[in-house]
């Protein structure tokens, strides 16, 4: 089946409108910091959240109105974390309420999140004069004034979309996200925001995205820290007339594909983007015993400070990959491990048997150069293989993050 | 009981001899790169060792050496880590060899530690050359020599001494220690070598030291990588002539009690001396459900690197505290926690039943400028606590990791 990426993000989708404004939670005015994406039906609807044990109060909020598996709409703030605040659930149901009456819609139907700073007051002002607004400037068009208004660190904004074909019918997913630091697994991580015009039942769509997400979103870190707010939504219109996805089978494997492309093109754009990446890590573990074994070394590469800060330095230190390799939380042999540096500029095999093997050192600093990273790992005990993403450790990442909240 | 701190290091102890030699492992020859510590006598022996899968070839041989929990000496390199190289072992044992033919003892008496880069092939030569002039400079003023030629980025050499009584002698426990990174539990980390005169079996020394790392080195990370070499080996010669402790009471105790404040010390040198660290952070978790929650939340707090470039940055980002609490692995209630910040520039609320607290910026500024902060955290749900240390994270991190290995 023939899966392409097309333009216009969450309005790719028949059906679904978007808009970005600023409201006035953030203090430059140039910056949006509000966002809402509505479909013109009631959506079947699916979610993965933060685990967290300390959540973000609209990830409660939705929680609570994703039971019943409907949605028709996604509002969200950036600039305050709505995160341990005294009135953070009351903030976020009357968010909800507010959208919902200018949209003349339930206000159970509706999705909210935040993002920001952590345990900052926040206030309902900025939401009761920028919701209006918001809908006022609902379009078709929207998708990418959306995906401004989610940024906190992101350095560029991120939307994709895919079409694909089910049944005959044409059909699109796409998606909007935003990054850029306290991004770790476990579960889902930063937030997304999918659409698609496919019919598909709620409980089809939970278990697609929840499936996904363990070869996605779940294998992205960018500093080891999982954040409070993590929540990635999908909301499904069935604008498309295909006849609904109620069980598995070649249609619902037709979209899971689909739904992946898309979700991996953002894992690795928030990898690109990961707050002062200077380049961006693809770690393949090949040959593991089994798949989870293979994941868990995979994103303990990737998360490693040390091999982080030499992918910064260009430093080929693969001893570095070897000693993560050997504290990541599995079973198995250690003894006979291959390892390979790879960019567009070429590859170079730098470990063999789990020993040194003699690269060239001016070799490797010149793939090392390239803003693209893949480590190729072989463990050589079985057929299991699974991809992690990151970024290196660079002086901006501690210069961001020195100084954040100003 | 009164415990002092002493001067002398592993020699404070009686009875023991030490030296440090440039061998050749390094390039520059101003760097001591070999250290040797002999006891007069046999000694009782104990130690505990990383528990990372990929493991230093000096580690396998020592943990054969010391099954009979017996040993005389120990014998260390810095510059290269002995850790994937092909000939490793053989390396390792003839190293062992070596001392033991200058020293007429027993080769399997001796322990073997290497720390340095992973991944570089070593050659017996240095060795040979640099064991028999190691041996003629032993003296039991030598600690200082030895703590210097264990070094890598430590930027301070490591060595304490304590004095205690035990049944009216007088005893005496004695470490040296290198950091500075690649640090992270579990199980003990980076190298600590203790020596006493303490009369004292294998297995209590083993209980001793084993019980003392939970709340030391294992409570240490500077950067969350848990080293391939990790070992903290201790030798008790019994020269200070106390009935021998072989089993638990006041003796027991007391002896504990000295080694803790002993390894308290050399684990807040090594978070102060932490890789490219401009501040020691301490967080102490209080008012825990039970101890092991204390442990792993302090841990929590000190391993997260945003809340590690906050501190870096004077910026009394709270939430990210609240943020690791929330993601450590253990089960508590996060609803009512209170934050305080301390220096000797004094004590600042911060966050108060896992909500803002409203505090002075201005005086948080000046709190967090001074070289030790010191986290309190409590949670509020029962009467265990513990602490960590760590350290923050600095522009001079990613640089001396960017470029470790030339």
């Amino acid at each position: 089946m023939l899966i392409e990426f097309i333009d216009k993000g969450v309005c790719a989708p028949k059906g679904f409108k978007a808009s970005g404004v600023h409201c006035g939670i953030r203090k430059n005015k140039t910056k949006k910091d509000l966002s809402l994406i509505v479909s013109d039906v009631l959506c079947n609807a699916a979610a993965i959240y933060t685990q967290n044990k300390v959540k973000a109060a609209p990830v409660t909020v939705t929680q609570e109105h994703l039971k019943n598996g409907k949605a028709r709409a996604i509002i969200c703030n950036s600039g305050n974390a709505n995160t341990c605040t005294e009135n953070g659930k009351e903030i976020a149901e009357t968010t909800c309420e507010l959208v919902a009456e200018e949209l003349s819609i339930s206000s159970d139907d509706i999705i909210v999140c935040s993002t920001g700073v952590i345990g900052v007051p926040l206030s309902i002002d900025p939401f009761m004069k920028g919701i209006p607004k918001l809908v006022k400037k609902l379009s078709y068009e929207g998708s990418i004034n959306a995906a401004a208004g989610i940024m906190t660190t992101d350095t560029v904004k991120k939307e994709f979309a895919v079409a694909l074909n089910i049944g005959g019918k044409e059909c699109r997913i796409g998606a909007i996200a935003k990054g850029s630091g306290m991004i770790h697994p476990n579960m889902a991580t930063m937030l997304c925001f999918i659409t698609t015009d496919v019919a598909i039942t709620s409980e089809m769509l939970q278990k697609a995205l929840s499936n996904d997400n363990l070869d996605t979103f779940n294998q992205l870190s960018i500093d080891g820290d999982t954040s409070t707010n993590d929540t990635v939504a999908i909301m499904a219109n069935g604008l498309a007339g295909n006849d609904i996805i109620d069980c598995e089978g070649e249609d619902y494997d037709n979209f899971c594909k689909a739904l992946n492309m898309l979700t991996t093109a953002v894992v690795r754009a928030l990898a690109k983007d990961g707050e002062g990446a200077s380049k961006m890590l693809e770690c393949t573990v090949s040959g593991a015993p089994d798949k989870n074994t293979a994941r868990i070394v995979s994103k303990a590469i990737i998360s490693s400070n040390l091999f982080k800060a030499a992918m910064f330095g260009k430093d080929a230190n693969w001893g570095r990959a070897l000693c993560a390799i050997g504290y990541s939380d599995a079973e198995f042999d250690v003894s006979n491990i291959d390892l390979v540096l790879s960019s567009a500029r070429g590859s170079i095999k730098v470990c063999e048997g789990s020993s040194n093997y003699d690269f060239n050192e001016d070799n490797a600093v010149k793939i090392l150069s390239e803003d693209e990273i893949k480590i190729q790992v072989f463990l050589n005990q079985g057929d299991a293989h699974a991809t992690a993403w990151g970024c290196d450790l660079t002086y901006s990442y501690v210069k961001i993050n020195g100084n954040y909240r100003s």
